[in-house]
């Protein structure tokens, strides 16, 4: 098939290469011409193009638009598009949108009877040797139409051994790949998913810190009035080798798990992870997902508490923690230290 | 009544001075000889003491010793006083010990016919004035005996409004001092009254961070990839005055309480509370009560979650947050900012 | 003054009482015909009407229109309202509207010359003895012209102890009300305080919850592989009094509250509470608060927690518990109980 | 080897047939006769014994006794087996121990020249097929001479792909087993595991409880006062296949994991996971990782809220729920539904 893939840094660039080994035309572009030329010349794309304007031209009709541009950027890159389209065309938004304003934008563009389809892709930089796991929110006839594109960027069927019970032709789920419902079903999915990441990752972060500290009974503590003694220092007395520990839960344990395995690799190369300051960034799905899960009145105390964690370590709790000390000193007169 | 005040620092000492008004006496013992004389010169107590043997030989018995010392040193002190007792002598202990310890305290003074007492005590640096709430452990007949010492101490009913349908005689627990029971059972109150403390002191301090970022739509926002733009900054445009709101709602709002109070005066000398810088110590209650909460099998989301906001406050999530960096690294090349 | 009170249910009427009570005339308006005229019988308000044409006709202009409908209502009400409203007329929503809605309200009532004003309103059941504690926001002339209104609903100064270092003339805060910003700030203001409160509420109910069970070492547990034992059941043997703790603490203690006033008159009539199920309803501003934090990007672990606590109660987490125990069943072959 | 296995119900058992197949030496030991009479038919042992002397001296010494009992019953059984046991024997604990309850063993079995060694065990019923994953505590020689049994028992490097950096021959954490450290160090870290276990299947949990009340716009909403109204029911209008969704996942996404794994199976299974009644037991580690975190100061937000969420799945927080509702009813004349 053909396909224009607008925005073409690594992730986008990344699909591409996997849709031109398969024998698909992909035209590309990118802001900045040198970008455009460096994908043509690893081979990542079949043809750059110079505008907008170039790449729906550069593609015969019903001309397929497949965007990997910030969430912020695609609202904007669709009103440019917009007046070179022709009806049937298909605008594919594969990046981090909310996916209400899927909902809000396939009602847009039916009045110019464009379609349009979410997909939330997940795989990062892994994703070009991995395939792209594929949750695709749209039109029956149009995801339907789209099937040999997303069948080729998703991993496949071998990439995990099969569900017991699961029997007869794969699925497109069991090849990494799935029509989750009607417009923004898919960034809905995709948005839960990343809420889920948060959450698996903030609970390998604390169990780790819980480690890291379990050798807190050999630091000397100050007795005084206002802090605790260690209840039971000679309890804290482990120096724990954290590349080792996650290498060893990567194999016959309950917590096994792709993040497991990225961790192992990072904390072999780094046991202090000094290369890291712990300032951590969040984009977008967490939030979502935990302003969904209060919409529908269904608790999220783990979500929640990943990304408020992220919050933290950005400093953002800094004046509520101003106020604590601050009525401490109200009311017993304690001075920070 | 007669009264050895083991630890006259600034809670110790305004105790005793409560008594002394009230015409008992008080012989007080600190450390540094300085310490016993100022307090002698202000009046605080009615003769000091020169060691711990030296209290105990002022006072007739059955001796009434109160132990305002830190949690850590109160074995300590119990050792060191032991050798001079006489049976009947009554240890109360009014520092912030763990109840566990109370137990097992009790239990090895009474092969020596000492009793001893728990009282938990609140009041702070503002008790001189406004009273103690005590929450007391121990044996019947002793926490009796010490009544009038209690009651003195005590708040008194004037200090609030009587509760609507308690009629008769004021009880003690309307007076601000109550007999929880057995052993342990007064610091066990005293523990979970810091826990819900801490508590309400975050449910405050979350609420006024949020007030406080309320003009966040007015910021310059990054448009990238991993950072979602803030949805509509139209809603965040308001500069709100903290000293004013905490005042507002100490009349007529649901959520007026004393620590409101102190956070109104907090934030009127200084609204940006620029002489704090945000480290939260804790002193042991919260860690006890979120721990017996799990003992008992029963949820603490709020008070666990108020008791980690101070250990991030001191930067003990710095390791998990690195965690978080390194896995964003692995799996999307995501470097931080 | 002159305004009409649309609402006048238990909550209206009280503001209309002590508006009436006042020299104010105020015309009560209800969907039915029979509360009206038990509003009138009763004195809470000067006249009833029988439509909101009517209310408009019964005051002179410019018309003051104080809401008191369910936010679900505000809009409807609005429309009805607006074809007999003249320019400069005022309307004010003292319910719990989300506060952009009253962004966008104002923003559309300006077409008409209409003013808008919100005012978030504490004060429950209580208000009409108490007074109400206001947080107004709208334009400066309006919300000056209504002060007399406002002085005459909120608490006065003297329902709270002046906080030490205000001197001079008490501001509106010290009186009871507030305006805290442009269209949007009172309910804004309305909102966290709220949230604050949904904190403070799971602060008191987890501590108190912990003290409930501060027995559970008198009950028989299971030995068995799936459920840890009891570490140390001789620690947990006390039957805490909890009407006579909530009452002790409100004298002297840290956590006195006006929260705490209600729960120790709660439990003082039923110790166990027995004529309540424990299913929390939430109205919205809790809600709305997390919205805000996470939209803000600061941490709310508390306030969070506290909401989830009452999604949790009325049983919204089951499916994920279901997951739980299916997860647990397949990794261990684990049977519930 | 030669071993004795004291409780071989289904782990214990499953473990003694992995070390039968590889030619070792295994007496089996249950309370029961039949449970023996039963392995030694299945031939998951090699030999039964009625008792547990008749264990010890089918052994040859230095003997190795491995226990698989639940944590409540060790001390016991230990008690038990001491008077049969000589010099240099060595007793592995194998099931799920408080790690603090190691430290005191060890001291206390040194006394009598018994080694004693911690092996925290992950791989539930799964483990005959996949190998156990063992975090071992204990002495460097004891634990070296146990190697064998330890290597059996694992899954092999061959479980996972080796981490990209790693090379030479495969250590033992690549082979699914560690000496973690001293005397408890084992436990520690398996108690740890389960921990972040709870953490990651509560991650799970609640987003698939998220996509599961995605259709919440469909159903009705009740418009009163208390009750604030979805505010936006057109955005939640999506009926997910959670069943489809997780098997999606298991594919190319970040969220893989064997827990997935197991999901996507419980969901393809019953979607509605309606054979399950969402009460979650907790097996102890889980307390005592939140425990350690609280000793060592260092927050864990999620680890918490993921085992708070199992007492709450059991009611635990019915009173705290009273709490509210009274405290409702007190302020706001509120009627629970």
């Amino acid at each position: 098939m053909e396909l224009g893939m607008i925005g073409i840094g690594r992730m986008g660039a990344n699909m591409a290469q996997r849709l031109v080994r398969d024998g698909h035309k992909v035209v590309g572009y990118a802001r900045t011409a040198k970008t455009v030329q460096d994908r043509v010349n690893e081979g990542a794309i079949t043809s750059g193009a110079t505008s907008l304007e170039d790449v729906v031209k550069q593609l015969s009709e019903p001309r397929i638009l497949w965007l990997m541009v910030p969430a912020a950027s695609v609202d904007d890159t669709i009103a440019q598009l917009l007046p070179h389209l022709s009806p049937n065309d298909i605008i594919v938004d594969g990046g981090n949108s909310h996916y209400q304003d899927d909902i809000r934008r396939a009602e847009e563009l039916k009045k110019h009877q464009i379609h349009y389809v979410d997909c939330g892709t997940s795989g990062g930089v892994w994703g070009l040797e991995r395939g792209y796991c594929e949750m695709i929110g749209g039109e029956d006839e149009i995801v339907a139409y789209l099937d040999p594109i997303f069948k080729r960027l998703a991993p496949g069927v071998e990439a995990a051994g099969r569900t017991e019970g699961r029997t007869g032709e794969p699925t497109t789920a069991e090849q990494g790949y799935l029509h989750c419902g009607p417009h923004g079903a898919g960034h809905f999915v995709k948005m839960v998913h990343n809420g889920i990441e948060y959450g698996l990752m903030a609970a390998y972060a604390e169990g780790l810190n819980v480690l890291r500290h379990a050798n807190i009974g050999k630091k000397q503590h100050l007795v005084d009035a206002e802090t605790a003694p260690v209840q039971n220092p000679e309890h804290y007395q482990y120096d724990m080798n954290l590349a080792d520990i996650t290498e060893l839960w990567r194999r016959g344990s309950v917590v096994s798990s792709w993040l497991l395995d990225l961790s192992a690799h990072a904390l072999m190369q780094s046991p202090d992870l000094s290369n890291f300051n712990g300032r951590v960034a969040d984009s977008g799905e967490g939030r979502w997902t935990v302003k969904a899960a209060i919409d529908e009145g269904v608790p999220a105390h783990v979500l929640s508490a990943a990304l408020y964690d992220r919050f933290e370590s950005r400093n953002e709790a800094e004046f509520a923690n101003k106020i604590l000390s601050a009525m401490r000193f109200e009311f017993g007169g304690h001075h920070e230290r």
